[in-house]
């Protein structure tokens, strides 16, 4: 192979034009062949093949400077910086990262997992380039999707008025992880539309010939010229009038096209924008069939592109339920930032097609907007990732706690996620959401609670509320027929018992029962507590308990600083409760990187056994004699 | 006056247009007289009065719903829909607030104070009003500035994709809160060359006639008519391909114009984008001359425009001392967005062309921006203020603590804000940052330390670093000649003292020194630490104080939730010290109105008295024998 040859983009430089097309054959290859048995990002991957070839060949990277938005395309760009031979541990614990990741390669010098940050971060380099003096190239790959977020025209309008040479790689494939919504999606399917300049100089020399010929009212000819001009000017008036120099739409996947464009662009002046078109999941027929599928997908049969059946998850509970809730209350839209499949809402959109509103990838305005959307009595559910909840932060503030509207916040993906490791880990939504003003925080404890939660929420009407839950399976546990109202504020106990009280906030509950379980065997009885509610909590329970003199061990899958046991720690101090034990187990104060959720567990401790050894050691020793 | 005549907008409707302009002069009358007594958002008022007025003769407030972004221009809404009374008492404690506000009117549907967020709310609006199937018109104002805002341009991207009915009034002042940037203000800037419609008619009709006379080449033909066409298709190309009808640009003071425009846009189906040009400041030479300046005003002499000398303020060290940093240091660079004047980096930038950076109001932007600068080893200063960091919230997390660059925050506007109010407390950055691994958080005890904590952060190179000082004239102590490197993490004990340790966190210490002047002419003698770091905390110090038995009161101008007090708690947990007595005296779990800052503290409870009557508590009885 080929392909074994290149371990740096020197050696592919000595490759001749016609080794490119065999060598992007040889890496379709490996990338359907290694993420068959270790999952990943293929079809983004498999388009951008000879993108990532074509840039590599006509850059010099690290001089010159290949940033990649979202990063999750970056395994091609990865395979061609000396990591190919480190595929087989992608994503997995101390593996090779599905992102950029300086550590690994100084090719990687911006590391991403979050989408439309790639201008920005290009416009800085560039800056800093031309402060220094220096000479070397700026390029950002950036999605068509991506190209939506907020972040991402700010940088564009920033950079189009510096005029600074940066070079922005469009990787258009007409699809993010879902179908793109957005007029500035419209505008790029007219481009799309048109193949290439050639049609469009013919087109002026038709135009040229019919003026004389139309005559009439000026009125008439106006609107008739703005449409043709459309058309003529489709070579990225839009682009242009930011300040970019456009050139497209080309063909992704035409390796000569692609290396003769970046070679122009190389020598332009000013800001570039190359409208490239791409597929995903070119070359590889499952993939090309359903992108959405493919986009991020687990282990697979190459030949049939069979998937393992996957288990339900707290997410399909959530859809499922979104369903039966919006049957009942004609009030309840859904607003999802670009993720329908991701967060299990195309059925919701099926059935209600009129109530499910995709805004793009568009955090902030996904937020405002079901502010908005509450204003008027609606009860909108933003369908949202924790991480990416972070994007919508002072929206969450401003415009809807400061103003107490009733949009119900669902934080899908809350706590550890695994291989997509740091990026996405949900690690703080407890935490700056419990700082907020009117706000209720839930975490139910299993997929049956869950149900529950949506349904308190979809009641409540004081204000907002959020209920956060993980990107695993289902517990499977028994699920109640009836939807019930929980009372805000209100904890459960699960399991009474003596001296030690384990206080369990969401999901890893499973944790602390596992623990509680064990323990019972040696004969040590803990109480097991449901906190459900971070804001408002319990200081009724938890008053109580420090009175009759538990001991308490707080579990949550959430940021140790700020988060549900330091609202327990607080709740005692305001109190004036000045000498109550309290333990936490929690996430402590670094970023967790990729694995599997059980070793991000173990590594941070969030484990039965440590909560067991917790208890233990709390518990009175032996021969004394209990309370 | 025709004005007292004004009570809602129902009155109005029954003036006569000529009437209408009797009005704008008698209400331009009200503003400088009233505001100069009050202060207040004066040049941006003024400059809408034309605007307002025809708004709420040609729609139906409150079913027409009206939404002013940012919301500090909307003093002549508040006027006409009967509030005009209520002037005197503007942005002061419980009196008119300087934001629509919907306790206030049913007229306010929208309230605000942070920029961008109006397309977003029109969008919930309209998709509400079309779910209910009911008829209103939903009209957005924004300003030129406010649209570079990443979150409007994503809202502009939704409506004109889904064509919903929204009328987009676009004030452009060429001119927010300082001269605005970006490629889009270039093109508004081409728009508005065009002086009307006509103009482009008479064009096109030029045009064509010219077109026979051209000849030749192709290339040169479609270069020509690309640029003709720019002119021809100056009505608003840009807004049309994301799916606008551009009305524009219009005189925003002409009256019959406006109100043509409005009645035309009330008729067209899908989004409406009008244009209006209008002047900052108008009618009152002084706002005219110096739209910055006059943007938000205390009081003045109404003759000659004069305003009291304003004293020294935390803002001006900082902005004193970025000169002496970036002189000694070629790395530093400054980072704004569209606040070089409220940051006071115009000297800087003076001084510093090249390394001023203002990129507009684009807060996610600007923290991506810095980050960027600082992957090629620049050392930036976002300078930004804590109630708008908020919206970088996100790109605070993943893109600069995450890849542990070196970015400096300097957090302005921190603590509580005085008039502005609750939409620009700057309660939580204490809090929202202290969750962030990586993450160095500093408060000065006062404008000597501001600089010492300036010079810390410039020399530190291990990560993000943040300083917070407020929006408060100085305290005017002695001023260091020398500029000195606080160790990372050390506090300082100002008194030694017995039994109690006040420990305060930031400016508010000047609080918690006057407890503890008023405590010694009592015979008390708390011990006074300035914390001077909220991460990493100095935890051998606080380790210390409770083992020598001090009681802790931990003071600081910031949420009690989540913040420095909770710091202290925390470490004390993870210590595990589970009878140290800590209270803590910061701000409540809600939104805190406008006011002066003494009325504020006073309402909150950080007042010398407070702190006094906790610490006396705290000490132990007199006849009872002292440790």
């Amino acid at each position: 192979m080929l392909l074994t040859t290149i371990n740096d983009p020197q050696d592919l430089k000595k490759c001749t034009q016609p080794q490119l097309y065999t060598l992007a054959s040889e890496i379709r290859q490996f990338l359907v062949e290694n993420l068959s048995k270790t999952g990943g990002h293929l079809a983004p991957n498999l388009g951008v093949v000879e993108l990532t070839l074509a840039l590599h060949y006509v850059f010099d990277s690290p001089r010159d400077k290949l940033i990649w938005d979202v990063g999750h395309q970056a395994y091609v760009h990865k395979m061609l910086t000396g990591r190919r031979e480190m595929f087989p541990t992608l994503r997995q614990y101390k593996g090779l990262c599905g992102f950029p990741k300086m550590i690994e390669s100084p090719h990687d010098v911006w590391e991403t997992g979050h989408s439309s940050t790639s201008l920005s971060a290009a416009m800085g380099m560039a800056t800093a380039r031309d402060l220094k003096k220096e000479k070397n190239h700026v390029v950002a790959v950036i999605g068509d999707g991506a190209l939506t977020g907020g972040m991402a025209l700010e940088a564009l309008n920033h950079i189009g008025h510096e005029r600074k040479n940066v070079i922005v790689v469009l990787n258009d494939n007409e699809m993010s992880i879902a179908p793109n919504v957005g007029a500035l999606h419209n505008y790029l399917g007219k481009l799309r539309s048109t193949e290439n300049y050639q049609w469009a100089k013919d087109e002026v020399e038709g135009l040229l010939k019919s003026i004389p010929a139309v005559g009439g009212k000026l009125a008439n000819m106006a609107e008739r010229f703005k449409d043709s001009m459309k058309y003529l000017l489709v070579s990225g008036v839009l682009f242009e009038e930011l300040g970019f120099t456009y050139i497209g739409p080309i063909d992704g996947h035409d390796m000569g096209l692609l290396l003769d464009t970046m070679k122009t662009a190389k020598q332009t002046k000013g800001p570039v924008l190359i409208h490239a078109i791409t597929k995903k999941g070119k070359g590889y027929a499952p993939a090309e069939a359903d992108s959405v599928k493919w986009h991020g997908i687990g282990t697979y049969k190459i030949e049939s592109g069979d998937t393992p059946k996957s288990a339900p998850t707290y997410t399909s509970i959530f859809a499922d339920t979104m369903m039966t809730l919006a049957s009942e209350n004609q009030k309840i839209v859904a607003v999802t930032p670009a993720m329908p499949a991701g967060s299990g809402l195309i059925p919701f959109g099926q059935k209600f097609p009129d109530r499910l509103f995709d805004v793009g990838i568009a955090e902030q305005h996904a937020c405002t907007f079901a502010a908005g959307l509450a204003t008027q009595g609606l009860k909108p559910v933003l369908a949202i990732y924790s991480t990416f909840l972070q994007r919508a932060y002072d929206q969450l503030i401003h415009d809807v706690a400061r103003q107490k509207l009733n949009v119900v916040f669902a934080v899908d993906r809350a706590g550890l996620v695994g291989a997509d490791g740091e990026t996405h880990q949900g690690m703080y939504d407890t935490a700056f959401m419990r700082i907020i003003p009117n706000m209720v925080i839930m975490a139910p404890k299993d997929e049956n609670e869950l149900r529950h939660m949506m349904k308190t929420a979809a009641v409540y009407n004081d204000g907002p509320i959020s209920y956060r839950y993980p990107r695993l399976p289902v517990r499977g546990v028994q699920m109640d027929e009836e939807l019930k109202v929980l009372p805000i504020g209100k904890a459960e106990i699960v399991q009474a018992g003596k001296h030690v009280a384990i206080v369990s906030f969401g999901h890893v509950f499973e944790v602390a029962e596992q623990a509680v379980n064990q323990l019972r065997t040696e004969g040590l009885e803990p109480m097991l507590v449901n906190a459900r509610f971070c804001k408002p909590l319990d200081e009724e329970l938890l008053l109580r308990l420090a009175k009759e003199g538990y001991r308490i061990i707080t579990v949550e899958e959430g940021s140790e600083i700020g988060g549900f046991g330091s609202a327990v720690l607080e709740c005692y101090n305001r109190a004036g409760y000045h000498d109550v034990h309290v333990q936490m187990v929690a996430v402590p104060d670094y970023f967790v990187e990729h694995g599997s959720v059980k070793e991000q567990r173990l590594e941070v401790g969030l484990t039965a056994e440590n909560i067991a050894s917790r208890v233990r050691a709390l518990m009175p020793t032996k021969g004394v004699v209990e309370a």
